[in-house]
Parts: structure tokens; C-alpha cells; sequence
């Protein structure tokens, strides 16, 4: 007979308050299983591995770098995918329980879906499980203490590098608007909301929950400054200009 | 002097698994602070509550009960508000630090927002924090094992009440729509996935989380069936498809 595969859980560490763990998360780290960790370069610090530091959790041994790089060249991201998920399945195969920490949600603009699906080519009869997190837009927001959505109105969450155009659309439809990775797209972003006169229902939030979070309210202020990769904009229109537009038939409108 | 106002706290308690209660929610509970909770009828069974009884905590002495009608009657709406911020303005006017039990995130689609807004009408100085949580469609995303989103996509979060034009116009541009409250609009929007050839990239999902969660891949067979309020559907659109229109546009796209 054959060993019983571990089994493989991604672990959602919510955005960077660790605080911010819920008690599943907590429980399954310090379950005995084994830790998986993604780095975009190896050695170099993993965000997700911070957060579980600053709750006061030490690594435990035998716990695993896997490598993510950031990096569109499609050859280098197949081959990373491959090792990565290569590893975990040894690991699995070994009959180890396996965390992977995922900063955020892990169901959400999360490399862990893609992880899990890739095992799961190699050994068919693993299980999968996801604790979900906190995500780095409701921690944005309740830092900023602003309102994502409120009952009956609309979210759209995108990444920012769809464009202004495609952003500029959606503010017709949706009450609130979350724009992710905002950094390479931050001034043309600044230049739409003032032409639309929506700058003082923008507000900027960087490492939200980390040591250094920084929340911008004066968004025109970031105009040609450097931003951190983990950072994101809220655009919620005031109330009266969705009412407007919610009398016009809403979510559907075209311009 | 006058005494200083208590603190007003949004308390997030995900949406049903107490294990998804966060560290510093946890902490909030424990803190002393005098616990308001939601019902929506006077000596009704509070959800929120439900939540953190299931977590093994029990009610402290002196919690208060808050009534939210669901009624539409927005004189009935309005005087419940008026008592709600009245009875929670008193309590922070004595000094005391008040936790809110919100269930899922505090910032999505809850009271606490509008809560907060009108008691600061009364205490303007008061100070207010929010404890970010898990939401619904986080959780409903990670006990159906799917994905709400990966690096690069869009998602969507609106309430089914938008009607099935909105729903099926955000299809077309969205590589998740998250559609809330389906309950009174079921079989409309089960008519419209089959129409769109989607049933296969649904899933319902009632009080994730609970003892009594539900997930139904085969969303067709909920024709005519009666469902719980607390429920929504997740629409994924496969893969090829999305590539298809991302390679013709994406978010940008018109019909």
C-alpha cells in the first residue's frame, strides 16, 4: 500500500496586520505541517513570511522557499511553475501536510489557485484546501474608514494595468472601484480622476497593515512620485453623483 | 472635563465559520468593551451573534441588541436608524468602548458604514475603527475550491437585484461576477446562464460557513426551489472564453 498523500492548504495571512490571521489560519500553521513560502527571487524576503514573523511565530524547520519571479518572459514563468509545483508534490508525496502562506486571500489575485491546479496535474488525488483572508481592499478600506460597498450598490475590482480607458468606463457603472497594482499606471490614473473631477473620492493605500502602510488621501500629491508595489486606489463616488447615474439605470448605462 | 467618548468598533466576524474570525477581532470581543449586536426584529436571533457563539465565546453582560428592520419602508427604516444611533451614541457618551458585530467584512455590503456615519452626526469627535474580516465571497471562493480572481483578471461584486440585463452586460466584460442576494431572482438568472451556456461555471452558495452551508455545483436544479437569504452565486467564466475576449478588449469591451 501506498503512503496517503499529505494534504495541501493555502493559508490566507490576510494583507500584513497580523492581526489580521484568523484563528483557522493560526491553527493550521502551527498544525506541524509543513510551510511552503513564495519569494519572487530566491533568498530574497517573502512578504507572506513576514507577516506570520511579526505575529510572533517563528519559521519552523524544514520550511520551503518556492520561487515566483516577476517576470513576463512566459519560458522562465513556465519553468519556475514547474519547479514550484514539482516541489510541493514531493512533498505531498512524502504523506506531509503542506501549508502554502498566501499574503491577502488566497481565492483572490492570488498565485495559490494556479499552484493548487498544477499539483493537482501531477497527483490527481490530492486534497486542496483554502482558508480564506482578509483581502488588501477591505483592510484599504476599513484603514481608510470608507465603505467598499453599502447595501444594494456596486464593486468592480481590477487590476489598474487595463488602462484608463477601461477604468473611465467602469466608473459609470460602479459605485466603488478598486484599482490594484496602481504603481505603473499612478500618474495617468491621477490625470483621469481629476478630469473627472473624483480626486477627494480617491484615497491611496500602500502596504496596508505592514509596518510602513501609508494611506494618501491627497492622491494629486503622488503626481510623478515613486509608489511600493503593494499598492492600491479606492475610488468611491460620492453619494449623490450615484444616485444620479442610479436613476439613469445604473450598472447598465452606456455612455 | 467632560468624560471622554468611548470608541466605536466595527468588528468583522466573517461570514459564518467562527474559525475565520480574526486575531484582532478576537481580541476586540475579549477587550471588556460592551458588545452591540444586529437583529432584524426585536428578540430575533442575531446572526452576527450566532458567529461568535459558535466560536465558544459567550454574551457578556449588558450586550445590546440593535434592530435593522428588512423593510423598505423607509419611515420605518429611518426612525430604526435614529433609535440605533441613539442607543450607541449613549452608550459611547458614557465612556464606553463599543464593539459592533458585523458578520463577513464590516466595509462590504454591511450597516456598519451607515451606522457610523450617523452617529457621528451626533458625536462628531467620536472615534471610529474598523476591524477588517473575511467576506462572503471569499469564503464561498474557497469552500467551493475556486478562484475569484488570478494575477491580471477582473472581478465584479453586485447585488442580484441589479436585474439580469446588468448581470448579463457585466458577463461579457468580467472574468468573475459575484451576484449577491440571488435568492427573490433564482431562476432568472439560472434561465440567463443557460442561455449564456454558463451553468457549468456557476455555483450557489447559502450561509458558507454555517452548520447548515450549502454548495450546489448544479445550479439548474435550484429552478423553483426555495433558498436562504444569505446566499449568493459565483460565475467564473472558463478560461477560453476569457481569453477570447480578453484578446478582443477585455473590460473594454462593448456588446
Amino acid at each position: 500500500m501506498t503512503k496517503p498523500y499529505g494534504k495541501l492548504v493555502g493559508v490566507s495571512l490576510g494583507p500584513g496586520d497580523p492581526g489580521l490571521i484568523t484563528r483557522r489560519a493560526w491553527d493550521a500553521l502551527c498544525s506541524g505541517a509543513r510551510w511552503i513560502y513564495p519569494v519572487s527571487r530566491a533568498g530574497e524576503k517573502s512578504y507572506a513570511l513576514s507577516i506570520v514573523e511579526r505575529a510572533g511565530l517563528s519559521v519552523p524547520a524544514g520550511a520551503v522557499e518556492l520561487v515566483f519571479p516577476m517576470t513576463r518572459d512566459a519560458l522562465a514563468l513556465d519553468e519556475a511553475w514547474m519547479l514550484a509545483a514539482g516541489r510541493t508534490a514531493a512533498l505531498l508525496a512524502e504523506g506531509t501536510d503542506v501549508v502554502f502562506l498566501v499574503e491577502g486571500d488566497a481565492s483572490t489575485f492570488a498565485t495559490f489557485g494556479h499552484l493548487a491546479r498544477v499539483v493537482r496535474e501531477r497527483l490527481p488525488d490530492v486534497n486542496v484546501e483554502t482558508i480564506p483572508g482578509v483581502s488588501s481592499f477591505a483592510a484599504a478600506a476599513a484603514a481608510t474608514g470608507r465603505t467598499l460597498a453599502e447595501e444594494g450598490e456596486t464593486l468592480a475590482v481590477i487590476p489598474a494595468a487595463y488602462g484608463v480607458g477601461a477604468i473611465d468606463h467602469l466608473l459609470d457603472g460602479f459605485d466603488t472601484l478598486v484599482l490594484l497594482k496602481v504603481k505603473p499606471m499612478l500618474d495617468e490614473i491621477i490625470d483621469l480622476l481629476e478630469r473627472r473631477g473624483l480626486l477627494a473620492d480617491s484615497c491611496f493605500i500602500e502596504k496596508v497593515g505592514a509596518p510602513d502602510e501609508r494611506v494618501v488621501h491627497d492622491v494629486a500629491s503622488l503626481r510623478g512620485k515613486a509608489v511600493n508595489y503593494l499598492s492600491l486606489m479606492l475610488v468611491r463616488r460620492a453619494e449623490h453623483q450615484r444616485n444620479e447615474d442610479r436613476r439613469a439605470g445604473s450598472a447598465r448605462k452606456e455612455r
